[in-house]
């Protein structure tokens, strides 16, 4: 398979349906609509809803029926990256090149943008079962991941600990806390929402989800260690940005072979969750390779 | 009935509920749930929680099922006090004689915290039709109803016109619509979840809609009266504020002799839509009398 186009194909359909789902810059109050729209059409690479998809076409579903879900979890992405970019978090003026929203909208409408795209999102879930695509405690499952994984516990709890943790010295466990939080969590639902969504059976949403738990994880190393290898475009940020704010990173940790090693043995752990399923789970296979070897 | 003795029981369950639904202070990250516990815990009059309980009791239903849905509806009540009191928004030091979140644990945290109690809400949401107590597309509708009156055509909306408005002339119909969102639209959520927990007909939801959108516009009526004639302890804010901060309100656009008609007015419509109640809607048509009468 040819994944750059499946990865094409996939963003494609999600910008669509994130078209279709938000609310028309037009409609009332626009500022606000358009400070949403601004943000989730900020040349996002859609990596969790295509992970959600990729799921569910894993286990034989078919990957249309998690778009609502598919979409909401890129809006409770967004969310998190507007309020991570406020002044009193971590004061960013720019992402993927642009301004950030707070910049562009100030920093009262940024708040509410982000709020309303969390709530958007639970708008989107709420959805599930509405017609006969998706049973409805199917539905009701995939809300309740959903939201546990970008909650206290979650994401937002990652966020927490991160913030805590910034210009001191942490160690390993403490780094993986943060990480399995801030970032794996929503990783982890996607794939286990695209799995529940495509009628996986209960082993194989655990199979998914060691699946995501190691992909996420190795996506995070290969990030850090992007940060100091890579080059800017792949990055999406600065180079050496992490470094600069005193952020503990693996390559910080462990050294940089030590990190490329832990990156291979993540991914290997990924494909090893995926060997009970067929030829269906390639994209799976592909994208755990794409995450790590981009940081080689 | 008591109206005294109800409200108190009705504030008793729900932060037993609170309490009990919450993660507990030391669950890690400890200071995001020792600042989602502080706001939620800020002396708050439930009346939201109180409306669905009563509306859910009104056609029947066991008040004891709406509990999840109603402290869902507290939190993100609770959330959107927290962000509007940021110092980009309304920068507010008190709330209700207590320095408000950001003030205790900082802007970065407040805000966190914000997002983990609107995230929190629907965890709990997703919990309906877990059991049996509620079937499982009534829960998707409560939990759709709620996202969407919260959202950016709901709540979140009218904060942003509110937010635009500050400082500028504005018409009776831009204060109307900023009202029935910002603050009438969890009003009108929380009463038709309360009608649909309980098994309420079509009919009723929307009896139960219009008495909702009568009360809440009555509230906020009444909200305005008291912020020129009443004392401090009744209103949970300072006296006046609202003219210091140069927002519109109904005496400032009606005068203050229109202002209490109109109460009345909506009080009275918010009665006629239970015409077709028996008794077990007594606590609704109680709460009507005592939103409207405190601003005599």
């Amino acid at each position: 398979m040819d994944l750059d186009a499946y990865l094409k194909d996939c963003r494609a359909r999600v910008d669509k349906a994130l078209d279709s789902y938000l609310p028309a810059e037009e409609m009332l109050p626009a500022k606000l609509h358009k400070a949403m729209r601004y943000s989730i059409f900020a040349a996002g690479k859609r990596i969790r809803p295509i992970l959600m998809m990729a799921a569910c076409e894993a286990v034989g579903g078919a990957p249309d029926a998690v778009m609502p879900a598919a979409c909401a979890m890129e809006m409770i992405h967004t969310y998190s990256l507007i309020h991570d970019d406020l002044p009193a978090m971590d004061d960013d003026d720019f992402r993927r090149g642009r301004p950030t929203c707070h910049k562009v909208f100030g920093e009262a409408l940024a708040i509410l943008a982000g709020d309303a795209l969390l709530t958007e999102a639970f708008i989107l879930l709420s959805r599930m079962g509405e017609d006969d695509r998706i049973a409805l405690d199917t539905g009701r499952r995939v809300t309740s991941l959903i939201a546990r994984c970008a909650g206290s516990m979650g994401m937002v709890g990652g966020q927490v600990v991160d913030m805590e943790s910034e210009g001191k010295e942490i160690d390993l466990a403490t780094l993986e806390y943060i990480h399995t939080r801030k970032t794996g969590a929503l990783i982890l639902a996607s794939v286990q929402s695209g799995a529940l969504v495509g009628g996986a059976s209960e082993l194989q949403v655990e199979a998914l989800g060691r699946y995501a738990k190691a992909a996420g994880l190795a996506f995070q190393v290969a990030d850090d260690i992007l940060d100091i290898v890579g080059d800017q475009a792949l990055l999406g940020k600065d180079v050496g940005s992490d470094q600069q704010r005193g952020k503990a990173t693996y390559p910080a940790l462990l050294g940089l072979e030590a990190a490329r090693t832990r990156a291979r043995e993540l991914r290997d752990l990924a494909l090893e969750s995926l060997s009970g399923f067929d030829e269906k789970a390639e994209p799976l296979r592909r994208i755990a390779h794409y995450i790590v070897d981009r940081s080689f």
